[in-house]
């Protein structure tokens, strides 16, 4: 099969392009950067081989748009900035399978994109053929998709751990969700605000509050899936870990409910989730999932509230990996396949 | 002005070294470290050099509790375990005035006390003489205390930015605190998990909701200030900063209000206060107040709901730092004197 | 096939199982730990996931040295401390190819062994079977041993750039061999010496000249293959990175070369060795070769003098990549199998 | 007095602000930004209090180079970038005080300067008038200099441990160098290899050998003070550290020597500096002179070579600090005064 990834030389295009050069049922890959066509991706970032690229990659170099477009790939990967994306993506519609890691198709309601992105949606007509790709919960939709809107990493680690209790209506509306995300997050653009001496012994909250664009993402997800209308407080934070992001979620119950209750829900809607890890007695810690596509879920009973708790690897889970996880469902390899399930030491 | 520091080889304990060498009203310092006796400070933390060193410590070296006791000194520094405090610190109480770094001192009710430590206050008489040194809020009756109980660092840094709007009677009862720890907090113990490889690229939730002792200390302190019986949901984090603390508080207002009145009332606290930061535009990061006694504090309204975010060093205003200030006011010293209100880069 | 792996729960214990978990050939695996016998790994290691583990572990939980010498292993890795480990090995050496860890085989003489580790050594009978793990170098007769010596973090990068050009008669004996070693390097003990505060912005030398272990074995291996008498002055340095070495190595050249000849003298020896990477341009980085069994080798001229730069992950091609390497090669599998060329981001 | 920093919003101007707003001999400073005229220091940097800027900064406000010449300042310090400086530092030369931070005026031959900074001399009339500001070495010459040109980091913590062992004609004319750099070396503009996510988790040589411009700072004045013609291989390394410094040198003995007799020609020339520290029994390690203006330095005998180890902070006395303890000397003030000796935790 053959890939095509569009914006390669970004955080998620450079995973992605190590996912798919260890993948099975993918023999041939497109690697394009418009601002770097022709360079070598080996020399570009050592940290791939070039023996190891050339057997799937023609010449090792990165292509333009349009050598993407001539090789008629199987599937595109469209890691591109916020409101490119939908511009590049629509060439691509008619022949190949797009999964979209930008956030140009994760919500639906032209107003709600206007209000979190503060522009009209690039693209209203390709959106109705959009399939949200949380893997665990769309996963039927996904399977005959043409355009799967690959979730945001705050949206994947928050709703997670939500979606079971909502559905089966344990929590009230108003839920508090406070996020720590690792600096990658920022992608790989060399602003003043990543640079290793500003952030490096030092954390801070910023975009609190309704402002946060996850916030508009998560919040439609949550009500859309459960048909409830909630109101989220979103609290992320910028911490020193090049990867890695821990969500701890406050909410009121509705309802008394022991721990074998919430248990028994997580175990009903996740049992045969390869990705899903629900902790029993202890809370997860965000550097024993990363390098995999886990996340990983605990929580605990507070009165009448419950705190959840939820980790993943902002760069798999939260992007690349769940992008790979998409394209399996959708072309009905297994779902792990060139995944792993293991966090790395 | 002689000073002894009772466990002075935990961070905090040389942390209020570096401050009481550098303390222009202190002349003579007996560092005493039960395990250590005889060992040279300056070899065994290079960081301090044996010039400094020796113009305020006799021969340089550790000493005993009893060389304490002999040296009669005017101010007692407690930094030693819980639980280990109480008993020594009576010795000292006669002829001394005890600023006490761990929890012994801090929660005067007794029931409250040994839910939160598990064991009966250690020394229940001592304790009715105790003052509770959040330097702020307790200035008028440190300047007479015999004995300072000294804040820990989380209650330091959810208090100073909620207590001006109890005491206003602004916030409804129920409190939700998010806070982020630098490791340094853990102590200077060999923990496994306090290593580098586990820490480093690693963040996590612990003793979360009501079960961590700081959320006693924090409950217990606004109820007292402020007479009201709030309900406080404490979730502390770990984050791999070796010094530094972010606090994000979410509390319900009881009526509408706008940034001015916010505003109004922090200066009204605040004003005169040279390490309480009110900032008006931006939210603060615990990198600009590492190495400073500084508590920078900023505010978001959001609907029904405020946002309050806080940051100090855990290891200054969190402890060290915060006992000096005790210390300058107690003795009439300017409250600055010996330390920093700028941040270190 | 089936492994065990002795001394399960330090660091290169843990990524030993991460790679045999993968590994296609690798069918029951039998983790000891004599300390945590019975423990379950998953809750011991939440990175690694019980829906994996138990595929290849019985029950997931950490077994006996009896344990696995009743399950009759076709391969048994060592990742016990030195000293200890000679004396267990020999309890399979009968029965299963010993891949050992420890330092304890890769010294043949013994007075030289006692110089660098201060005993006699712990098992001259079995010494006498044991081939010197080296993979690039020791292929043939790795092919057939039945005891492999794994070599060190240190000596593997060292040896990689230096061997060939002593092999081709080019270097004069004096050599100055610099390196920084990740702190996973210091092993997963609760050490003072290994906390975060104390590694964290911090950096420093450590056991340099001929005191350190690791210059013992650099300088036999380079005497042994080359057949000459160097003289090895070594330089180790601690960084505060989780895995990752960088060595920089200086040496006098015998005769005037080109780059065209360093490069053509690379070719020859490592043309066909996977994950022996030559840079022609660039000086490599640790970062990127993290979490890959590969050597990273670029050279720079200077005069009469040859500056050397090679890079590892210390947990990797340092130590459990190796040896999964030399499982490899001896049991006839393609030589990469189950370890990755390229680095992680 | 009164101060102004051309170039107050890099690393260095930040911490020399830092200094001077504490120094008690300031009584005013002007702080010099052409990019940023008229910003509020305190909101561009949080970490400086508005309360203590507006002490000694008017409006607490960036200024314009035209600022600083009409305020008639007695010292400036110069934080510019190389080449710039010199053309800025010459309408300040007739009246002011100049301690030049950047590499303009370290280096008195043309040809030499062309060599390490690919372009002529910058002004080399006022060349004529530097002073190498490297305090324990110069100070005479500080004391009546015009202008004083402080040196890098680099060639700060290498010369001091070589300075007294060549003049002592203990070395022979081959050193080998190896340095270890914290990234605000790296400086604070935003390029893409000093971001968080490239440099946490990794660590390289750079710039190797002869082709360093500190190499050629370095050989200059060691041949200057010492009469002698040395020849220095230079190999420096990031390491990912906000601050400090790791160098290990190794040079050939003339002579034999044994530790006795290095101590004492290091007792010799330091004996009466306050900031450089002779350890006799350990290795220096940066983490523990970071904040301080501290050298520390020592040594091991290895055969007939000696190997050298010395910590400074790259940002303190590899360059404001420095510049604060020239200006100490200077104007006739303690020099550590405004300084620290002992490093923070």
């Amino acid at each position: 099969m053959k890939a095509a990834i569009l914006g390669c030389t970004g955080y998620t295009g450079l995973v992605l392009l190590r996912y798919l050069l260890n993948h099975p049922e993918i023999s041939e890959i497109i690697p394009v950067s418009s601002s770097s066509v022709g360079l070598s991706i080996s020399e570009y970032d050592p940290g791939i081989s070039d023996k190891i690229l050339t057997k799937k990659v023609k010449d090792g170099l990165l292509k333009s748009v349009d050598d993407a477009k001539k090789s008629n790939p199987d599937v595109v990967f469209a890691a591109l900035p916020h409101l490119e994306s939908a511009k590049i993506c629509s060439d691509f519609f008619e022949s190949s399978v797009i999964i979209d890691l930008s956030a140009d198709f994760r919500i639906e309601d032209g107003e709600l994109f206007k209000k979190a992105y503060g522009e009209p949606h690039p693209n209203p007509l390709l959106q109705k053929e959009a399939v949200y790709g949380l893997s665990e919960w769309h996963g039927e939709k996904i399977k005959s998709a043409k355009l799967i809107a690959n979730p945001g990493c705050y949206p994947t680690a928050s709703l997670l751990p939500l979606l079971p209790l909502l559905k089966e209506n344990l929590l009230k509306e108003e839920i508090i969700i406070n996020a720590l995300s690792g600096i990658s997050g920022a992608g790989r653009s060399a602003k003043p605000n990543s640079l290793f001496v500003k952030r490096a012994e030092n954390a801070n909250a910023y975009n609190p509050g309704t402002k946060h664009r996850h916030q508009i993402e998560i919040k439609k997800e949550l009500d859309f899936v459960t048909s409830t209308e909630t109101r989220i407080l979103f609290n992320p934070h910028l911490i020193p870990v090049r990867r890695g992001m821990v969500v701890t979620t406050v909410a009121k119950l509705k309802t008394e409910v022991n721990d074998a209750t919430i248990k028994g829900i997580y175990n009903k809607y996740y049992a045969n989730s390869p990705f899903v890890n629900i902790l029993e007695n202890s809370i997860p810690e965000s550097g024993d999932c990363i390098y995999s596509n886990r996340c990983d879920i605990s929580w605990q009973l507070e009165g009448d509230s419950i705190i959840l708790f939820s980790t993943i690897d902002n760069l798999v889970k939260g992007a690349s990996g769940q992008a790979v996880q998409n394209m399996n469902i959708r072309f009905g390899f297994d779902e792990t396949l060139g995944l792993s399930v293991n966090g790395e030491l």
